[in-house]
C-alpha cells in the first residue's frame, strides 16, 4: 500500500462505525475498526446489536423537535440507495420492510391524543392517515379487540438490525477493512493531533480517528486533551430492555407502536417471525443487565396490543445502551482543540435510521470536504454557541 | 480391572441417573454413564438442570396421595446424610437451606383454604405453623404487604439442583465412573437380556441396564423388546417454564408458595442472591421453548408476592420436561420381560426429593437385594395389578 494512503483508525464497531468506515474506504483511506464485541456483536449491549431497527421518523418526531427532523426524513430517503449499495459490497441482501408503521389506541383519551398526533405529523408534511377499528382489525387481524383507532404512518419502515451489523461487517471485510477486536486504552497524542491508538496488544498509527462508541464515546474521549476553552458534552448510556419473540406463524406485518399503562411500546416484526418488543428507557450507568421489572412491563404491554405474543417463543431478554447527548441529538462533529479525531455518537433511539447518512458524513468531515446543508443539526456548535 | 466385575450401563445423566451410578459404583459395579448433555448440562432442558429444587414433602402433600407422602418424608429425612456422602465423595459442600418454606395466602379465601391444608398436614403429623400477616412481614420484610395469612413449613428444605449435578458428577468423577456424551441409538438384545447399548460412535456392553432418561424414558424403552403381556406406562413430557432471577441483596430466605391468579407460583432463594421462579406446567410433547406468555405469568404472579423481583437481574427464562408418570408417581422397578432392565423414571415434581434414595433402590434392584418397605409405592405392579 502507498505510503501516502491515509490511515483512519474508528473506535466502535457499531452500525456507525462500520458505516464509516466503509465510506472512509472509498475515499481511498486505509481502515481500522477498532471494538472489543466486533467479532462477537451477540455479547455486546452497544445499541447496534439490541436496537429495534425502526427507521421511523414520523413516528419519533415530537412537538419541538422540527429541525431535527429533517435529518431523519433524508436519512430515510436515503436508506433504500444505502441498503442497496452496501448489500452489493456485502455480496448479501439487506432487506428494509416496508409495510409500514401503525400507531395504535386502546382507549378513547389515546385515540384523541393520536388525532392531534396525526394532525401535527400532517402539518409537517408527513402522510399519516387516520384507521378505524375494523380497518386495523382488517390488516392486523391479531391486534387486540381492544384497540379503538390507529394511524397508519406507510413511510416509516424497519429494517432487521442484526443483518445490518452482519451486511456491513460483510462488506467491511470486502472492502479491505481490518477489524481489531480489542478494548482502546490509551491515545498517543503529538501536539495536537493523535498519532496512535493504543490497545492491550496492539499500536495502531493513525492520520485521522473517529470515536463512534456509542455510550462509551465518553471514556474514548478521555484519553484525549482536548481544548478546555471547548466543552465537549457528555454521552450518557440510556439502557433499554427489549426482548425478542418468535412464532412459526407471521402473527404480525407491520410495525405496531402506542402508550400502554403509561410507557411506550413497540413490536417490530421480521421476515422469519421474530418480532422485537422494546423498550424500556432508563438511566443506571453501564449497568446492562435487564430487570425482571423491565421484561414483565414489556410483555405485559405487547399482550395488550396483540394477545397473540403469549404463544410466541421467548428468545431473549437483554439491554441496549443507548448513546444519548445533553439534547438526545447525534453529535458527528470534529473535536475542538484536537486536528485530528471526529466525534460521532449521541444517536439515542434514531442511530440505526441515520447509518444510512453517518458514515458519508463522517468521510466528509475526514477529507475537509464541504458538508450537506443539514449538518449543522449535528455539529457540537449548539452545544457552546460557538461558530467555528 | 477384574472380568467378574460387573457393568452396569445407565442411560441418563440427570440426578437421578447420577445417584444410581454411584450407588451401584459402591455395590462394586464399574459404571457408565450415557447421556448427551451430561458434559454440558446447561443445554439441556432435563428436569435436573431445570428444577426448582425443593426438598418439600410436606408442601407437595395433597388430599389423596397420602401414601406416597411416606416416601417423599423417607427421603427428607435421608438428604442431609446423602448430601454429607457425596459431599465427600465429590470433595465439595453441598449446602442444603434450612431455611424452610412458607405458604402464602393472598387474600380472604386463599387464607381459610390454608387454613384447611394446614388441617390436613397437621393430620398426617408434620408440622404447619400459622403466621399472622406481621409474623410474615417480619421473618421475610420484602413479601408484599398485600399478604394476608401465610404457614411456616420449617422442615420443607430446598437445594441448590445445580450444584446438585455438578456435585453429583464430581463424585461420579471421582468413583470411576466414565460418561459418554453421546445419544442412545440402539439396543442388542440376546433372548431376555440386554447386553449391548449402542451409541453413534460406540458400543457398551452391559451386564446390567438402567433407564433413567427422565421425560425421555419411554424414547429409550422403545429400542427394547419387552414383554407384551406387562404393558409399560408411557413417561410424558410436562413442561414448565422458569425463570432464573438475582439480587445482590438478600431479597428472600425462606422458599415461597402461593396460589396467585389461579396459578400455583413457588420462589427458591439461593445463598448467592439467586432466586428460582417456577412453574408452569403444560403438556405439549418435547417443545422445550419458553413461552412469551409463561414468563409473563411467572413474572406477573412472582411480583404479587415479592414486590422487589422487578428490581432483580432477569438472568434466564427456560423450560424443563418434568417426566410424569399416569398417576405422575415415581416409577423405580425392573422392566417386565427383560432380565436385566431397570426404569427409574417419572419423578415428575419431586425428582430432587426422591435422589436422596433412588440411588441405593436402583442399586438394590441390580443386585437383587431386599428393598425398603415403600419400595411398592414405586413399583410397576400398581398400573398393572400383577403381583410379581
Amino acid at each position: 500500500m502507498s505510503s501516502n494512503v491515509k490511515r483512519t483508525v474508528i473506535v466502535g464497531g457499531g452500525v456507525i462505525g462500520l458505516s464509516a468506515a466503509l465510506a472512509a474506504a472509498e475515499s481511498g483511506h486505509r481502515v481500522t475498526v477498532i471494538d472489543p464485541a466486533i467479532d462477537n456483536h451477540a455479547e455486546s449491549s452497544g445499541a447496534s446489536w439490541m436496537a429495534g431497527g425502526m427507521l421511523a421518523p414520523v413516528t419519533e418526531a415530537w412537538f419541538g423537535e422540527e429541525a431535527r427532523l429533517a435529518l431523519d426524513i433524508a436519512a430515510l430517503k436515503a436508506w433504500p440507495a444505502f441498503a442497496t449499495k452496501i448489500s452489493r459490497t456485502a455480496g448479501q441482501d439487506l432487506v428494509i420492510n416496508t409495510a409500514g408503521t401503525i400507531q395504535i389506541a386502546l382507549d378513547i383519551d389515546d385515540a384523541r391524543d393520536l388525532e392531534r398526533v396525526r394532525n401535527f405529523q400532517n402539518s409537517m408534511g408527513l402522510k399519516a392517515e387516520a384507521l378505524s377499528r375494523d380497518q386495523l382489525l382488517d390488516i392486523e387481524p391479531l391486534l387486540s379487540p381492544q384497540v379503538v383507532a390507529g394511524s397508519l404512518i406507510s413511510t416509516d419502515l424497519s429494517v432487521d438490525n442484526r443483518a445490518l451489523v452482519d451486511t456491513l461487517k460483510l462488506a467491511c471485510a470486502h472492502s479491505g477493512i481490518e477489524f481489531i477486536p480489542q478494548q482502546v486504552r490509551r491515545m498517543t497524542q503529538v501536539a495536537d493531533r493523535v498519532t496512535v491508538v493504543g490497545t492491550a496488544d496492539g499500536e495502531f498509527p493513525c492520520d485521522d480517528l473517529v470515536i463512534a462508541a456509542g455510550a462509551w464515546s465518553s471514556e474514548i474521549l478521555k484519553m484525549i486533551s482536548t481544548d478546555s476553552e471547548h466543552s465537549i458534552p457528555v454521552i450518557r448510556p440510556i439502557r433499554g430492555e427489549i426482548l425478542r419473540l418468535k412464532s412459526e406463524i407471521t402473527a404480525l406485518r407491520h410495525t405496531l407502536r402506542a402508550h400502554v399503562h403509561g410507557f411506550h411500546v413497540y413490536l417490530v416484526p421480521r421476515a422469519n417471525g421474530e418480532v422485537v418488543v422494546g423498550a424500556t428507557q432508563f438511566e443506571r450507568g453501564f449497568d446492562a443487565r435487564p430487570t425482571a421489572g423491565g421484561v414483565y412491563e414489556l410483555l405485559r404491554d405487547a399482550r395488550e396490543l396483540l394477545p397473540y405474543v403469549k404463544e410466541m417463543e421467548f428468545l431473549e431478554a437483554r439491554v441496549g445502551l443507548r448513546p444519548g447527548s445533553p439534547d438526545n441529538a447525534p453529535i458527528i462533529d470534529r473535536v475542538p482543540g484536537v486536528a485530528n479525531v471526529i466525534l460521532a455518537t449521541g444517536h439515542y433511539r434514531n442511530g440505526i435510521l441515520l447509518t444510512s447518512i453517518a458514515g458519508d458524513l463522517i468521510a466528509a468531515l475526514i477529507d475537509h470536504r464541504d458538508l450537506p446543508a443539514d449538518a449543522y443539526l449535528v455539529s457540537l456548535d449548539r452545544f457552546s454557541g460557538v461558530t467555528r
